[in-house]
């Protein structure tokens, strides 16, 4: 938190060299405002499924969201061509927006690592992850031109992939299958409020920094079209996956919405509906697969453990939306796309590795293994929450009672 | 779930013949995103205060949505003319706008028939009644030239009655009284999120397709007042109808919104404030009334079960709201009007009836009795879901404690 | 609710006066629709904190809003010029605008008074405060031509300290340590959708009325990074003042938005986002202190129980944002701001009182002692709510167990 305190203040002496924009902003506002709800109710809520973390859940992301716009700007402002001229970097609403996106990767990276870091440990994730996070996404903006409207590589596979490999780095055994990791039947709608203002939205997100106006339409038709594919293939696979053959609320909460995420990379593109529809039936597949089969390997075989499944939301559509680019672009520009999945990767895992370690330094508070996934050690909780939040069906409750009258006669 | 998969691929096959339309989008996307959320968020939430179904209610509204506005995409599209004519339809945002009401449709009718369905019936009833919604509102608005530009006759009032008619045919005994039906005291609250953005943005609803500008800003201010004055009535009638004069969260959540629906055909009319107010105060009143003391006889006299009570919300305010049309249009233009109420019913009953057998038909998964209203056959449930969303007072809890204890001794 | 009878129907005689406005709505619309989701979403769902009100908050919310719209449509119509000289008022989407600000006031009040007023002592406040409010406001613009263009003297300064004199007048014993006044894990959860919410669109809400575009979009920024900055500050402040070093949810559903308040009054003036980010930082600082301090001295030396904290969200944030408005105005304008605390407070001071008595009279009926913070005497609660809403740790659940135990041997 002294740490913080610095880092604060440093922010707050960084921004007087900024001065307002005064270009008008009918046009962006509301899709500004969409993105608005997205980050902080859609991430802050969708997150909120854990049944004893819905405090840290809601609050946390918005800690982290507020950190790293601040820290967004800064960093972006002191790279700018405007600063390196005058030594002032502007903040207007494109820079506001930006800043939205900057928070989307690191609340992303926040997913794989849910209920596994104390709030000081997410904020030193968060000044760790965002400079490199601007630092690949110049890469593959303007090194290799790579076309990404919605952001699919640079916000969602890189903070996917950022997370998974703090998630490596920072493994235990004691974070598999603990008995505070799940949900209860309440925390599931909360859950829900979350994925379906992520939903409805996400056609703004993907649209609102596309150019011009008819692209963006376009953005707004693939997107709805590719989220709506999605969800029947979700509900499909997921039904079809299940011993019991019952949906899974993890697959309706998430998989629902890697068709956004994939069609994200080309959603400004000019393609045919039936495109866009098949992007988001493949991605409803892969990514409830995903959550099937591949995160309980991630898990178990490398040691990656994704409380969220960041991987099957996010990680996994983001690959998969810079492979649909280039066999799009295949129709008409090849040059200029050929490369981008390849810069991804290498970028990501040097930088990975190092920043796991730093987090697991004593200096930091860590989680008490009895307490991940759980509120109880960061916020005031009420007296019932150790009755409403514990696991409790009607066998657990009675054998409960039974032992406390034996003790009592 | 075969059934739907094939029709699922068939959705994708129709999609290529559309094509991107270009049309500028500023001025109207915001209103399509209220739209937006308030069939995913509104429907979605507003159908969770039973105590046992909020998986299905806020899960099934969302696949039976999306499932809704592909295939109203697809209806539309091979019935219009640029089909006919060049053998291509397009997609833009006028067309999603437009399936975003075709759902809203069948998420009336699902209204009605919340709780005794499996997802693959209501998949079967939204393929059937699509259709047929399309065919009878071409026919009230092009044959009979009603006016109906918030939808309450041809999106609430068919919905509704369409929705009971499948209730009359598939009715049982084992619907009525049934443990399930009913909510607990958080279910409510949860009830209440998707009532207030459906109270919220209902004037979006209203306006979305008003041209010219001026009319739209007469139907935001008239569905405003109207809901204003709906929901001050709704609070004195939900009071002086009670036993014990104690508002009932049933009324508070559904009566509210009467008095949008029943603007909703007249809204963009010029009229003077205080007639939208007249509206909403009979709006609220009706329905109520409704809830109080007609639902329970369509359900004992008629054997129609209504679980939300769409009757009361969408059914008589919509028939309502054509019976103030022709009331206001006595002013300036009655021969476009007169006819718009004969229109609606003999077109319903005649489809309504096959329907419902055809969803009896034992091919599907008919719910079990047992089951009805509640998520467990359909979804992976936490643990604690038998413990929090059984109706437990403190007295059937200390009983049930007393029976196991002794079995223990 | 006789004599809320009376003025309903009052308010509809009155209504035909007012003819609609066609002024075109493209560029309004949006922000009117966030500042909507602010008072009914936002205030609505931020109140259901209270274990045993929920119904209440949102639904009295509700109420009132709808009430005082109304209300605050005639009165403000009836003061009009137009009114004076044409004997009609004019109803559009900026008396709208300025209706939901008006129901802004009266809700701050009600947060003050939450739970211990009946539905009907709850419209009697605002018959009461909303032309004092009207009053003040035209006296704070016109008279002292004060620019507060979020509205944070008019709207929150006032609401708070008219509904903290109406606490102290309306004051008894009870009403401290009442063991319904309380959260429990899920209801605070509830309280985070009403927060964030309000902190998303609060910039919307300081924006909606700025002239003309450039100022508009100053106020957008100023207003989200005192957000940002208040935030931080709010988690840093939480942690170091509790016993425990933990946050605590009270001030992190209320103080994060101080920074809204505080920037309100001077959010189009042009300031660097320094100053914007100081306003913040101050704000969430004196907020927290407030909660932690200030609210339980109120309480007991002063005999105003706060139940929400207003003071601490709205009260002395308006006042911070009356002299951070007096700083910023040294700059370039002294003279225009100089006396703008100063006619806060008479004017507030003596209409208060008298209003805590009215609200006392017998004629209405009281807020019974054991159930105030509780929905159970004006609302039809479902079975659970006993068992759900009362604090229940293993411990207090054991005993209860165990007593009747013993009683049935």
């Amino acid at each position: 938190m002294v740490l913080f305190g610095l880092f604060a203040k440093y922010d707050v002496n960084a921004m007087p060299k900024g001065s307002e924009d005064a270009v008008p902003m009918a046009s962006k506002y509301p899709m500004f405002q969409d993105t608005h709800v997205m980050i902080f109710i859609g991430f802050g809520f969708l997150m909120t499924f854990l049944k004893r973390y819905g405090f840290s859940a809601v609050s946390v992301n918005l800690l982290l969201a507020c950190f790293t716009i601040e820290w967004g700007l800064i960093v972006r402002g002191l790279l700018s061509h405007e600063f390196a001229q005058d030594g002032k970097f502007s903040i207007g609403l494109d820079q506001l927006l930006t800043a939205d996106f900057a928070a989307a990767v690191i609340l992303i990276s926040m997913g794989a690592m849910l209920g596994k870091l104390s709030p000081v440990q997410y904020l030193i994730m968060a000044l760790i992850e965002t400079p490199v996070a601007i630092f690949v996404e110049h890469h593959v903006v303007h090194t290799f031109h790579v076309n990404d409207v919605g952001g699919s590589i640079v916000v969602h596979a890189f903070g996917a992939y950022f997370g998974l490999a703090c998630s490596k780095a920072f493994a235990s055994s004691g974070q598999r299958e603990h008995e505070n990791e799940g949900s209860v039947y309440h925390s599931d709608i909360y859950a829900m409020i979350g994925a379906i203002f992520l939903w409805v939205f996400w056609p703004s997100f993907n649209a609102a920094v596309a150019e011009p106006a008819d692209a963006r339409q376009r953005a707004v038709c693939n997107t709805f079209l590719s989220l709506v594919a999605c969800t029947i293939t979700t509900f499909l696979f997921s039904q079809a996956t299940d011993h019991h053959k019952k949906f899974d609320m993890v697959h309706i909460a998430n998989s629902t919405l890697a068709g956004g995420v994939t069609i994200g990379t080309t959603a400004n593109v000019v393609l045919h509906p039936l495109h866009a529809l098949i992007v988001g039936v493949v991605a409803g597949a892969v990514s409830v697969i995903g959550y099937k089969y591949i995160t309980p390997l991630l898990s178990s075989k490398l040691g990656a453990h994704d409380t969220c499944g960041v991987n099957n939301l996010h990680g996994m559509p983001g690959v998969l939306a810079g492979i649909f680019s280039a066999i799009f672009v295949l129709a008409y520009d090849p040059a200029a796309y050929g490369s981008s999945l390849n810069v991804i990767y290498p970028a990501m895992k040097s930088a990975d590795n190092a920043e796991g370690f730093i987090l697991r330094l004593k200096i930091f508070n860590q989680v008490r293994e009895k307490e991940m996934y759980a509120d109880g050690d960061y916020f005031e909780t009420p007296a019932d929450y150790d009755f409403t939040t514990r696991v409790r069906t009607f066998g657990q409750f009675q054998s409960l009672q039974v032992v406390s009258v034996a003790d009592y006669f």
